[in-house]
């Protein structure tokens, strides 16, 4: 079976070189032979007579590696200086830090900054408290908040494993939406340690975001949680995934001509991500839901939202479109594929199903969970609540966001680029708008 | 009376002024005039045949602002566009933002920091928890944790009107020392609340500095916190003012040819200051220390501490050296002096008794609040503490602290400059050095 990007590793190979032609064309035939796809070509350093380059691979695998390294530590004129792990050397030291906003080079600066100038802020604020959202970051601050219990699909890994994620989820806030996230990890799985301690720290955040959190305790600590703070707080892995695949939903309707409200919808898997989605697509306006899983308590809750329990077999065979987020690569095999089917297998890092064997065997449409991310959604969604004061989030505006997501998809996309800044900024407006329309 | 400098306000005049010669210094003589001290003068934007200047006054109160204002008003050629306050200006949007610290350009990126290759980090963090020190910002990470009970000299005045404190406190960690300081805002007074909520989350960060928590539960908490922890906890109001005033005496007694150690030492004011300074001089080897307050619970634990409850009177004829934390100005009389006595009074912004006023009655040496700041102590004690990997702060890495500032103090001043980068750096590596030689 041949080894799919996703599943390649990335190694940078540090190299010093002879400066002389004919070297480097001697070491990419070699990695050619040896099946290797180099990617950037860069000088780390020069000596007199030597060049170092850093060379990027893509390989297959540990060994892969080893062989490559054999063959070029062979070669005459060539010395291996160093094997770096990108991903490993961009984590060094951590993704985020915090930063001042304001210079610090003076005695007078001090004075404004620390004491005695800021003794005057706080009494502002004391007699108003609204006014915590002029002079702090408060209100442009959102706390990113895990107790580790579902870290990606590793499962419970901890809150400490789990931070890289956190610190991820931070970069993206503040680089798509200059939003300030603060991972904050709880050293408890119970319920009510984790709702406790959110509650008695809120007021240093404009919003929470939960995070990787496992189901069933999500539902509950996100309910108890919105009820008692009058801040947004939000579970992104039900949500925010819930948006991204209404979004790409909207997207294929109007590609294929399919009314999504008359639409059969299977959903496989009920857990965040699957009674999220059911959540969202109820007040979109989708009248019927089929769901699969192996728990009784996610039939239960499915039921109780108002969809239809039922079996794999009886899902694949009555859905319009199915929807698969359950962690389990290959679950859906070719021969359940009705034709037509729109097929959205989510799971990560391998899908349910392959998008090429869906439509080899009749699906009309079919994604995985490479290009359907949470990321498309929540920076936008979280800035368009800040700036708008909103105390919740509401069904309009997580459909509101979803209609924006679609409407910047370019043709032939089912989504647009995560990166793409301008998909956040009219989420955040569309976001934004949603909640005044209700609250005005 | 006049007003001090520390009692004056600050205010910018952004004034369009016609652009010919002569009109700037009409604006200066009514400033003048009027008794208005000015600071910079700066250009803000030009028109065809107009400046707009911004210039700083530094003012007596608010009719003073308004008299200046009615004599520049009357003047032809010059409009007053804003009257700005540069302190609050200098707080709109708060004064930190967390900071992505790698590049968020292209897909590529996008992959390492978030998924799929975040998954990587976290396994091998799984795997080998050591290495969340290496691969995520926790320890480079202090959060700065208050319940808003001590808010400077202000009070309880609750935690969101102290995050401007929180928030200055860590542009001096990232300014001084590269630290991210993270405010935490807790809402409760409670503590075993605060110390179940802080325990909850302290896995989020390398060291934790508790901050404007009120004396006595600040004792409690810091102690209880720390035995239950294996990060470094450190209430600052105790131990960073306490090593500033310990270096403050380091520095004098060497003027002075004075031994700390048979000096009688007297503190006025035990609470989170007071009684803290009492528990880092007793390790430092000063026999004799007396202290006053107004609270049994204070004076018990200054006896429970080793010293010797007393009244201010006899305190103020017996003691060496005085140092005074009350927050009320104008405790210590001049009659009170005892000639030859050193005399700290340290409530700010005013003192027990102006440092001349001391001079004046015999005092040997004198000074206040405005020089003797915890600023000098706490970026240097966390980032040698960082460093090393400290556990907890011990007594000789606060001593080290205090020798360090005191040995980079100049001649003719009490301790250096809080800007002086080398200052913290010196403290920093003499409190690394400390827990390294205990803990070798």
């Amino acid at each position: 079976m041949p080894v799919s990007n996703e599943q390649k590793i990335l190694r940078i190979l540090r190299l010093q070189v002879t400066d002389k032609p004919g070297y480097l064309a001697k070491i990419a035939t070699i990695l050619g032979e040896l099946d290797a796809n180099i990617g950037e070509i860069s000088i780390f350093s020069q000596g007199p007579d030597y060049i170092v380059r850093e060379i990027s691979l893509q390989l297959k695998d540990e060994d892969h590696l080893k062989k490559i390294v054999c063959s070029i530590e062979k070669l005459d004129g060539v010395t291996i200086d160093d094997v770096i792990d990108p991903v490993e050397q961009l984590h060094e030291g951590g993704k985020i830090g915090m930063k001042s906003r304001v210079p610090l080079n003076n005695i007078n600066e001090m004075r404004k900054i620390y004491t005695p100038g800021v003794a005057q802020i706080c009494k502002l604020i004391q007699k108003e408290p609204a006014l915590s959202k002029r002079f702090t970051g408060i209100s442009n601050t959102v706390g990113i908040i895990t107790n580790g219990t579902a870290i990606l699909g590793l499962g419970q890994i901890g809150p400490v494993a789990g931070m890289p994620v956190m610190e991820g989820k931070s970069v993206l806030f503040e680089q798509l939406v200059g939003i300030s996230g603060i991972p904050i990890l709880i050293e408890s799985t119970k319920t009510d340690e984790v709702i406790d301690t959110i509650k008695s720290i809120a007021t240093t955040f404009g919003a929470i975001q939960l995070e990787d959190i496992a189901a069933p305790e999500c539902f509950d600590i996100e309910d108890k949680l919105q009820k008692s703070l009058d801040i947004p707080v939000l579970h992104d892995d039900q949500h925010g995934t819930a948006i991204a695949v209404l979004a790409a939903l909207i997207t294929i309707a109007r590609r294929v001509d399919l009314n999504l409200n008359t639409s059969r919808i299977g959903l496989i898997g009920l857990g965040a991500a699957g009674t999220g989605i059911a959540r969202l697509l109820m007040p979109f306006g989708v009248k019927e839901i089929l769901g699969a899983d192996l728990r009784q308590d996610a039939l239960d809750r499915l039921k109780a939202d108002g969809g239809t329990p039922t079996t794999i077999p009886d899902l694949m065979s009555k859905a319009d479109i199915v929807i698969a987020t359950t962690g389990c690569p290959g679950l859906i095999t070719p021969q359940m594929v009705r034709k037509g089917q729109v097929i959205l297998a989510l799971s990560n890092p391998d899908p349910e199903i392959m998008p090429e064997v869906a439509l080899d065997n009749g699906a009309s449409f079919a994604a995985d969970g490479r290009t359907i991310n949470n990321a498309l959604a929540f920076p936008g969604l979280f800035r368009g609540a800040l700036t708008a004061g909103a105390k919740h989030f509401t069904h309009k505006m997580k459909i509101a966001a979803a209609n924006a997501i679609a409407d910047q998809t370019r043709a032939k996309d089912i989504v647009p680029s995560i990166l793409d800044r301008t998909v956040h900024q009219e989420v955040a407006a569309a976001v934004a708008r949603a909640w005044n329309e209700e609250h005005a």
